[in-house]
């Protein structure tokens, strides 16, 4: 796996020792997932065994890794990014392994530990225990501001996943038909995620009719009938890791008058949330730029959501898109825009793209037109 | 989904709060995960966005809910157990909801909670700071014990996943041939676990050759050779969320003389592991009667993890079956029973089955041979 090796450099946990130690951590504590695989490239599975990367801001980064699962850390790009391994066996107890790398490496006690956002509570509770004074703090201060900046390597493997995720929505009238359920749709449109060249499936929206005004349904039993309007929203991520997420509402025949009402306000308002994106203003002001037009057509109430999220080695992930978020943009920020307008008891429409800001504005990864498809 | 409704009763949630009571715990704090839809029956998906089910250990249950996913709680189970919702928007703070509910309903202050074992350390982060004097514990100590000793309707519904797992072990001879790769074999197993009657994969592990002897190798490009043996650990999920996690060696072709050598010590060390459950005796010992075998047949050192782990609505749950797990086994416990051997860089086998713990000793769910099959 060449091209996903290149993204991986030992200058990134350099970078997170010297951010966590001006932001008064004393450590990192990585646990599997996008912040492992970012900083070491080791793409672990979350378990009830500890795999840990502690990083002392005064110290060598080690991993404390179960020993079965050893050569699959050696395997992976980690040890060239200067990372050592430490294993334990069933029955060893590793939160005191992970103690006596700190001990080793820190002067003090009472130790603010930034540990990964979505460590298992069991696991900091082990922690808790063994580190003394140990006191929680997030990791994402530190590694979320370089994660959320990508380089030109990562944003190639998003804009494959994009691309890959806009061939299987051209596809959709394969399968898209009255008198299927959502479900057979569904198990369709996975077989082309992984066919068009993701290596996993993230997820598949095939909501139809009222279910469309469920903004997170995922699939049901229910038949697919002419003359409603059908949200896709689809991912998947590549072999790197980075992912795709991408909506497109669809119709079985000639859509209902008051779908085709709110429709066009919804348009203009994904166009105006990719119009304000550009370095310089705030995540907020582009969840702003897009909500007006909703709210000016009257549709407000019915848009429920945030705009969007990043997106990279997480589907979700910072910046997000919502009126609280207060960060800059910056070029090589990735995200979703992604405004929706639901009728409950009716039907739902969305529309995703993945944007990337750039120096000159933005550039739109998905890129298939916006208008209603009808089938 | 009727069969997983009536897996769902008002009397698990009674029983935690009993139970975290007599723990000293103020509340249980229950976010996505297994234990979530162990007690409600809502099968939420984790995220970045607050889900929590709370449980004050003097108050009634709420669940704090996204307000774009509240129709997915109201059409779950949820409702039927007796708890009650409040959603928030994107933008609103989800964690001083919560803290409200437990200012509601419990006196004083420097709360207990007992959080979800695989709760996001970014919202202990958030609930820490929103709660008074919150201290973490771990739901585990109340609703593991409730977990680990299965009803009827839930050995039934590991038993349908068993089946369905034993009749993918039972094709292999359709997709495992020399001359094509690991993970071309682990798309076909994939396929089949979902026409076997699973509804999700869980993991699909094809470990040829040397690849065999590291535990959990997932599936690599490497091409199968004759001659071969190959470790195929795989599992799913059916509808309710019970899981199946059944491990066959194959050969392709006669196998080498250093593998039948440790085979038959191997086989009988399964045979010795499933022997050994019964009511009264510790999943310690299952681990030590299990091992004991190897270690006497002079491979001890190379059956490098412990015995097996509890199985259930989580893939990996309560009891393990390891040298430090001193629980008791008592009727309707479900764990695996997998010893293995790895000799690093020539192959390995692993013999893995689901067993319960009866009233009269042992059951095994998964029920194929536990001899090689040479293909």
């Amino acid at each position: 796996m060449s091209a996903a090796e290149s993204l991986y450099t030992p200058e990134r946990i350099a970078a997170a020792r010297e951010a966590a130690a001006s932001l008064g951590l004393d450590a990192l504590v990585i646990t599997p997932g996008a912040e492992l695989r970012y900083l070491t490239g080791y793409d672990a599975h979350a378990s009830e065994r500890l795999t840990a990367l502690v990083v002392p801001a005064t110290g060598p980064a080690a991993l404390i890794v179960p020993r079965l699962e050893r050569p699959l850390a050696e395997n992976s790009p980690l040890p060239g990014v200067g990372v050592s391994l430490t294993d334990y066996i069933d029955g060893e107890d590793p939160y005191a392994l992970l103690a006596a790398h700190l001990d080793e490496h820190l002067d003090g006690k009472n130790r603010v530990l930034g540990a990964a956002e979505r460590m298992w509570a069991a696991h900091w509770h082990g922690i808790e225990n063994a580190v003394h004074g140990a006191r929680l703090a997030l990791a994402g201060t530190v590694v979320n501001p370089m994660r959320m900046v990508k380089n030109a390597a990562e944003i190639a493997e998003l804009g494959r996943a994009a691309g890959a995720i806009d061939r299987v929505h051209a596809r959709m009238g394969e399968w898209l038909h009255p008198g299927r359920t959502e479900r057979e749709v569904a198990a369709d449109i996975a077989a082309a995620i992984i066919e068009e060249g993701h290596t996993a499936v993230s997820f598949v929206i095939v909501a139809s009719g009222p279910n469309g005004a469920s903004p997170h349904h995922g699939v049901s039993d229910r038949v697919i009938e002419r003359g409603e309007p059908v949200v896709v929203d689809i991912g998947g991520t590549v072999a790197s890791g980075y992912g795709s997420d991408c909506t497109r509402t669809y119709s079985i025949g000639e859509p209902p008058a008051d779908f085709t009402a709110y429709y066009g306000a919804l348009k203009a308002a994904h166009q105006a949330g990719v119009d304000a994106v550009r370095p310089g203003v705030t995540a907020a002001s582009v969840d702003a730029a897009t909500r007006a037009v909703l709210t000016d057509a009257g549709y407000g109430e019915y848009f429920t959501h945030r705009t969007g999220h990043g997106i990279g080695l997480d589907g979700h992930e910072a910046p997000y898109i919502v009126s609280t978020d207060e960060t800059v943009l910056t070029p090589g920020m990735t995200f979703s825009i992604e405004p929706g307008v639901y009728l409950p008891g009716r039907h739902g429409a969305r529309i995703e793209d993945i944007v990337v800001c750039t120096e000159e504005g933005v550039t739109r990864l998905d890129i298939l037109p916006t208008e209603v498809t009808v089938l």
